[in-house]
């Protein structure tokens, strides 16, 4: 049985502000939760329709109803638990790191996320205005990648101006990534789907790079920020073999 | 003003079956009209709220309710357009083309068309299973690349069985498509979102590719389709430049 405070504890935590008071966060559907219970992360309470034989103070068995009235998703997964959000550990610019600068869209961050894991990218790190990881459309979209990628939220300008490897970013102007020498370690840096990267942040690039464009005169002037991060990490990555 | 019968027309659109019917589809925001405008395409109607200065039997100047009343999106932006559904032109087999087997997603139909304007890939191939490209997500998240790029509709088996170039496709096991030999023609194939390239399908697929997975053992098993193929087709272009 669901309790009214459960309901409306449950109901809060699609607000950031409420995840960041009681340091919750949601995930739903079966297999992002059992990728998640094999983590780190540190199960506050399960609801589920189907026992998972853990803990049982820890888990309650409701009905369909009732995951339906606490579920985020038009078309609930059998269950919706709820986990602490993890503290960040300190970020290893010995690698190489991604950064977000405003990065808007949760569909998008989460893709980023899972990106990040499959390139053994170890830190994300994302500028304040960057969409909240723990936000339920993102833990979503990871896809249980969210447990493997250390997520840091911080003051980037400043951290940038701070770290002493090199920052790329894309740029329409910028040098042809095929041909550029790229390095194993540095910080690549990311920016928001309508407007790129901000001014502050561009005057901290220290190299520009772009993908060129294949297409004639009248192609699309740009692509999504997760598919060319996907092709800029791609691309990165696969120096690291030839050398 | 609207009549009942043009707001009967445009809710319509949403279903395939209709827009087969009508040989008609519904494109919405300014940006992505006025892209659709200076194409091929044949205008059949614009719905706006402010006035485009094209041949006034073609638009009809509408208020923001009857605008809401007729989109599709949660947040209409001034226009929308019922356009002509144009003919597919004949396949191109002596450049690199991309052939759909099953993908259902609209987000990454529309992500993957934008994909091929910007890489030059002239023609994409979809099996009947395939999400129809004139879905209005797509529509939408083409923006504008639906008009520049060849989108064909077909028995993707039969197909295949009669194309006389090399056929690839992406599995766990394949060959690592950093350092496989990739030809300036063929067909890269791409799967469905859940179960990848059908049996009937991989069965003639002629080189099998993989991308490479940096992380360690426990990162997530895939990347998502639209990634995928962005980095499927940034390998196959970058080679070009190379050569």
């Amino acid at each position: 049985m669901l309790s009214k405070n459960q309901i409306k504890l449950i109901n809060k935590l699609k607000l950031k502000k409420h995840r960041v008071e009681s340091n919750l966060f949601v995930a739903e559907g079966i297999k992002t939760i059992k990728e998640l219970l094999q983590s780190d992360l540190k199960l506050q309470h399960l609801y589920t329709t189907e026992s998972f034989n853990i803990e049982s103070t820890l888990e309650t068995l409701i009905s369909e109803a009732d995951l339906k009235r606490i579920s985020f998703l038009t078309t609930p997964n059998q269950a919706l638990a709820v986990f602490e959000i993890p503290k960040a550990k300190a970020i290893d610019l010995s690698q190489l790191c991604v950064a977000l600068d405003d990065v808007r869209d949760p569909g998008n961050l989460g893709t980023i996320i899972r990106l990040c894991d499959w390139f053994g990218i170890r830190d994300l790190i994302c500028n304040k205005g960057t969409v909240d990881c723990f936000n339920p459309k993102v833990v979503q979209a990871t896809m249980g990648s969210i447990t493997r990628v250390n997520i840091s939220y911080l003051d980037l300008e400043y951290f940038l101006k701070e770290a002493e490897v090199p920052i790329f970013g894309a740029f329409m102007d910028g040098e042809n990534v095929y041909t550029h020498t790229l390095p194993n370690s540095g910080i690549l840096v990311m920016g928001n789907e309508a407007n790129g990267i901000s001014t502050p942040i561009e005057a901290l690039i220290t190299e520009k790079i772009a993908i060129p464009r294949f297409g004639d005169l009248k192609a699309t002037e740009s692509l999504n920020v997760a598919t060319a991060t996907s092709i800029l990490l791609s691309e990165f990555k696969r120096r690291t073999i030839e050398t």
